[in-house]
C-alpha cells in the first residue's frame, strides 16, 4: 500500500487491529474517515478519547460506569434482594436488553479459563462471595455461558456458595424460542429435557 | 441501551454510523477500545485527527497526497507520458498492488451519474482535458468502472479526446483470470468476445 498517504496509512493499520475489521475493510473505513465532514472524524476522534478518559468499573458489582457505582446499584427502584452473575458488561447489556430482569448485576470480567490461564484470582469472585456475605441477598442468579468455561465457571460459584443461606439458580438453557426441535443440538434438546417444568408457569 | 454509560452510548453511535458497521458491531469495536490500552485508543483518535489534517488532493492528478503533488507525479522513474484515468483513490490502490502499471494517473473523483446529479463538472474532467492539452501524453487509459456510470464516463472522455493526437484506450473486461466461462455472466462474455485479441500477447 505504498501508494497512500502515510497519515492515511497509519489510520488503516490502527483500524485494522480493531477485532473482525480485515484490511480491506479498515482501507474503505480510513477512505470514508477522510471524505467525512471534519466535524463528524472529530467527534468520532474525541469519544474514542472520551471513553477511555471517563468509562470505569462499579465499586459494587463492575458494571461500565461513569461514577463510582453504576446506574443499577444506584436505582433504588431495582431488588438488590438478587444478583445476576454474568461474565463481560456485553452479557449485561443483552439481559437488560431483553427487559426480564430488575435485579443487580455482578460482573465478573471473564470465565474460568485454565487453558488460557484464568483462575479463580484473575475473575472478581471473592469480591462476589464478599457481597453475599456483607449483603445477604435472597438469590444468586448464575447468567454465565453455556460453554465449558461459562459452566465450570458457574459449577464453582455455587459450590463457593454452597453453606450460605442464599438461593443459588442457573440460568435456563433450552431450545430457544421460535426454533425448532429438530435443528437443536444434542446438548441443547438434553438439557432441555432434564430441566423440563411444570406447565403452571404458562398458566399465569 | 439506558444501562450503558454515555460516554460509550456515545462512541457506539459514532461507529455505528461508519459503512458496513451496524450497531452490534459498533458495540463490540466499542467494548474493545474500552478494554484497549490507553496508548491503542490515542494512537486510533490521534491518528483520525492526523489523517484529516494531512491528507489533501494531489494538485496535479487529485490521487490522496499529504504534499501539493502525490508520490507518483513526483516519481520521475515512472512513465509521465501515460494517463490512467480512475473514478476514486481506491480504484488507483487496486492497480498500484496489481503491479502492472508504472504510469501516471488521474483521480476522477467519482463517475457520471444523472441519476444522482453528477454531471461532467463535479468531477475533474475539465482538469484531465487540460492535461492533455498542455502536457501531451501519448496514451490516456480509460479504466473507470464496467458498470452503467463508468461506461458512460469512459465514453464521454474519449468522445472530447477525440480530435487530440493521443491514443485512447479502454482496460480490459473479459473472464476473470482463474474464472470459469460457464459461470461468466452474458455481458461480460459478449465483450471478451468482441474484444477478442492475438495470442502474439502469449508468446511474448
Amino acid at each position: 500500500m505504498n501508494h497512500y498517504p502515510a497519515s492515511l496509512k497509519q489510520l488503516i493499520d490502527n483500524l485494522a487491529r480493531l477485532p473482525g475489521i480485515g484490511r480491506k475493510s479498515a482501507e474503505r473505513l480510513a477512505l470514508h474517515i477522510l471524505k467525512a465532514s471534519h466535524r463528524e472524524a472529530d467527534l468520532l476522534a474525541s469519544s474514542i478519547v472520551e471513553v477511555k478518559k471517563r468509562v470505569r468499573l462499579c465499586r459494587r458489582c463492575f458494571a461500565l460506569a461513569e461514577e463510582d457505582y453504576c446506574p443499577v446499584c444506584t436505582n433504588m427502584n431495582r431488588d438488590h434482594s438478587r444478583i445476576c452473575v454474568v461474565e463481560k458488561p456485553a452479557d449485561m447489556a443483552a439481559i437488560e436488553m431483553s427487559g426480564g430482569y430488575n435485579g443487580s448485576y455482578h460482573i465478573l470480567q471473564g470465565a474460568l479459563s485454565p487453558m488460557d490461564g484464568i483462575g479463580p484470582d484473575d475473575l472478581r469472585i471473592a469480591e462476589l462471595l464478599k457481597r453475599v456475605d456483607v449483603d445477604g441477598p435472597s438469590e444468586v442468579i448464575l447468567a454465565t455461558g453455556t460453554n465449558v468455561e461459562g459452566e465450570a465457571t458457574a459449577a464453582f460459584i455455587s459450590e463457593k456458595l454452597h453453606h450460605q443461606p442464599v438461593r443459588v439458580t442457573r440460568i435456563a438453557s433450552g431450545v430457544p424460542m421460535g426454533g425448532d426441535l429438530k435443528y437443536v443440538d444434542q446438548v441443547t434438546l438434553k438439557r432441555a429435557m432434564e430441566t423440563r417444568h411444570d406447565t403452571r408457569y404458562l398458566d399465569k
